[in-house]
């Protein structure tokens, strides 16, 4: 599935963006008044449930969500059948930053702006490509870059151009006074939290995460931009991404999409600008660098 | 300079190395009485500095210096008249991980261990390459992946290969019970400690680093090798790496490369196994994560 490109025309400079967003700010929030989210990463997992909950937890809000191939997720086509209205879905690749571009030119034209931005894109294994290191003998170099590339340079790249818009949403149509950025990062990505060791490329890939995340959140503190950036540890949670190694988690430790997003929700909703830079666990507990 | 690379021939399969190393250990040892040091990235700056130093401090000691191109270092060359006995410069580029391969195999053959690896290679900015982001409006993926390539993903890849070396070698020649793995990171890879923001690639580069190195550090002490891995902050020193970002140090705060490699270094020699997965900063300080 790596494999797979979306390809698109190079959209006009940001530049232009940026400035013609601004000033449609004030028409676009009134008139999605129930708030414009958008789901990076949205085919399946987490992703798709974070579609699920807020389309319907809002009768409302409106929805972006994007992935790399959305003719391949049932579950999304699933959820537009019944939310046509609400439901946008865009073609997204992490590792293409002109789809990044695509989607923006997108949103800004649809909506003018963002309240919610929820990276949940990652990768852990690929069978026959990326395997989570047990020893350090088996690292290689292909699976740090590779997950590198979709784990920390992805999410970042999509915050990047997704700022204008956020910056002209805030809170706009939310109950919060603040757009928020949530990016899925894990509590394996905690340096301090090692004690295990191993999963080397994944480990590294959500510290990078963390670390440029932070870099970010004191930039939108520093502009005084009514943006919070948080990291989210959402718990193991039954998906594909985990369901090679649930073998040693007890039962009551494995949770459902549904739980452990309704817990991830709760977080985000209740986002304020102190906030902003902090690294929560599904719990509500922070974690440690 | 970038652009440089060494091509070598494949060496035999790293299986084979380590099962001889074992058995030459005791060997080795005995015959390089003053323990065997290595140094990665020695051309110029803090790495040039550690060799030189190295050779001073301890008339028995042996230095393999490592570099990606040993013609182009008139530093390397110099201390090589004056300590050729004492001192192997060997190629090695870590962005090919051939040329980790073919160092090993040449250190093998010739020292059968190691007592001490500094891996002192790193990048921060190239001219009309690559730039520490003053915003996230500049961040390049670009960027991000060459600082993680060199600054993160290399280092843990001679850890990788120079792992068996180490292990045969532990704290013999030295006044230390273990073998030191000493990697060069920065307070601005400190995630908890990022209060400016900005330098993404920089800081993602180390925070990534840092929590690579502590994933080894962990696999070492599970294993009970006679290894501690530790990660250092030089301070600013004044080398061409710093040297465009001096502007706002104050003096007493740039250091000198032999100020600040003879603080480094004090902290190798004294370090425990105790150590093993710290982060230290060239007053002896932990570091946050």
């Amino acid at each position: 599935m790596l494999s797979q490109r979306v390809f698109m025309a190079t959209p006009p400079r940001l530049f232009s963006v940026t400035r013609r967003v601004l000033s449609s700010a004030t028409v676009s929030a009134s008139k999605f008044e129930g708030g414009v989210s958008m789901v990076q990463g949205a085919s399946r997992g987490i992703g798709l449930e974070f579609v699920k909950q807020l389309l319907e937890s809002n009768d409302k809000g409106h929805v972006i969500a994007t992935c790399r191939n959305p003719n391949g997720s049932s579950g999304l086509s699933h959820l537009k059948d019944k939310f046509s209205e609400r439901l946008r879905i865009l073609p997204l690749d992490v590792t293409v930053e002109r789809s990044i571009e695509a989607s923006t030119m997108s949103i800004k034209e649809t909506y003018g702006h963002l309240n919610l931005l929820i990276n949940a894109s990652g990768i852990l294994s690929i069978p026959e490509v990326l395997q989570p290191e047990t020893t350090l003998s088996k690292v290689e170099k292909s699976s740090l870059m590779l997950t590198y590339e979709i784990n920390a340079v992805g999410p970042i790249l999509v915050i990047k151009h997704m700022w204008p818009l956020l910056k002209a949403g805030g809170g706009s149509g939310t109950e919060r006074s603040v757009a928020v950025v949530a990016s899925l990062s894990a509590r394996v990505g905690s340096i301090g939290d090692n004690r295990l060791g191993g999963w080397h490329s994944y480990r590294s890939s959500k510290a990078a995460l963390n670390q440029l995340t932070k870099s970010v959140s004191v930039e939108f503190a520093r502009k005084k931009d009514p943006i919070a950036c948080i990291l989210l540890h959402p718990g193991t949670v039954d998906t594909d991404l985990s369901n090679p190694f649930q073998r040693n988690v007890p039962p009551d430790k494995l949770f459902t999409k549904e739980f452990s997003v309704q817990k991830l929700l709760t977080i985000i909703n209740n986002t304020k600008i102190q906030d902003n830079g902090k690294f929560f666990a599904w719990d509500g507990q922070e974690i440690p660098w």
